[in-house]
């Protein structure tokens, strides 16, 4: 790459954290909470969010990303959330979401009445955090499943968030693992981080993620 | 992007799958099986690969894809398994490898004795299916913990990909989930995927990977 292809590069990058600062004012102004939800594919995004609905209230916004399919748009509607669909398949299949596609995205949206918006980013857990989507809170959901190791070894996606939600706790008896030292590789990568431990399966820990909105409401 | 950027763009790409063509050919004449291993963080890739030092042999070597860390490099190394990391953190920290970063690495390494080599890629089902690092086989590892819809949501990786071994089966009665609609999703995405399901942990379905390898040694 030659020195004005890298000069374009940071044109385009400047533009998307412009937008995410907008986004992130304006929905402050207008009293929404806007959470943007990164994670490995199969984390349970999509389950939290089902169970968000039930537990929290339908005043909720789930912009989806993916790069096919509604798949997780037909699952968020049928728990009676409204949502609208970006799909990264016909631009390329980008593996995150920009904060243009959530502007031109929320101008089609009528969010009155709405408490929270969320963006349930694509399932990858490197390239969303390098993208600021202007959210006020960035969000990585972590399976149990995934392992203890996986805040080392994708630091900026914990690095870059505020919250994580540590998920499907139900499973721990099944795997060679412990939370505390999940925990433990958080601290080391973002010491401030916020940690909710929950199983949206079985509910346990889900009343802290709902007071967790609650507080943070607008 | 101007008409020009594009260009340098598919030189890039052009680049790199002449050099994964001199890769596969290579290998082949060296008589040494070349396996990508592709997957979401966490679905056992390393767990993986030091059952399979185990039950295949030592004579195997592991080229390690992390963003940052030498974790999965340590315990491969723990398990008898001849390894080499590339990390990608100093170079922007890229979400996939490029066949570029492999021939440097075989030039570094002895081959001797060696009748597989792995690329462990870096955890992302999305980056990595776009880049042709010239393996024989691509492999996912699908995670049962990942759910159903995974292939239906992350195509290029399966329809790039020869094999899919479906992981952590030891865990399917925790789960609402089914084997068969995985395989279904599979074979809706790429009816030729031939799979594999196993549990590392337990060692069932173990036998029918080791004897896919033996049975595509070269």
């Amino acid at each position: 790459m030659d020195t004005k292809e890298i000069k374009v590069m940071k044109k385009i990058l400047n533009i998307n954290d412009r937008i995410a600062d907008e986004l992130r004012q304006n929905l402050e102004q207008n009293g929404i909470l806007y959470i943007n939800l990164m994670s490995s594919p199969g984390s349970g995004k999509t389950t939290l969010l089902e169970k968000t609905a039930e537990k929290f209230g339908k005043n909720i916004f789930v912009i989806e990303g993916d790069i096919q399919t509604t798949l997780d748009a037909e699952r968020v509607a049928k728990a009676g959330i409204r949502s609208y669909q970006i799909n990264t398949g016909p631009f390329g299949g980008d593996c995150h979401l920009e904060s243009g596609w959530i502007k031109s995205a929320i101008e089609e949206i009528n969010l009155a009445g709405i408490e929270i918006l969320f963006v349930e980013n694509i399932g990858n857990l490197v390239c969303p955090a390098e993208f600021d989507v202007g959210a006020h809170v960035n969000t990585v959901v972590l399976s149990v499943t995934e392992g203890e190791d996986k805040p080392l070894k994708y630091p900026l996606a914990f690095r870059n968030s505020q919250l994580c939600i540590i998920s499907k706790i139900d499973l721990i008896p099944y795997l060679d693992i412990t939370i505390d030292k999940i925990k433990e590789n958080i601290k080391k990568v973002n010491p401030q981080m916020e940690v909710i431990e929950l199983s949206a399966k079985t509910g346990e820990g889900f009343a802290d993620w709902i007071e967790y909105l609650k507080k943070n409401k607008k």
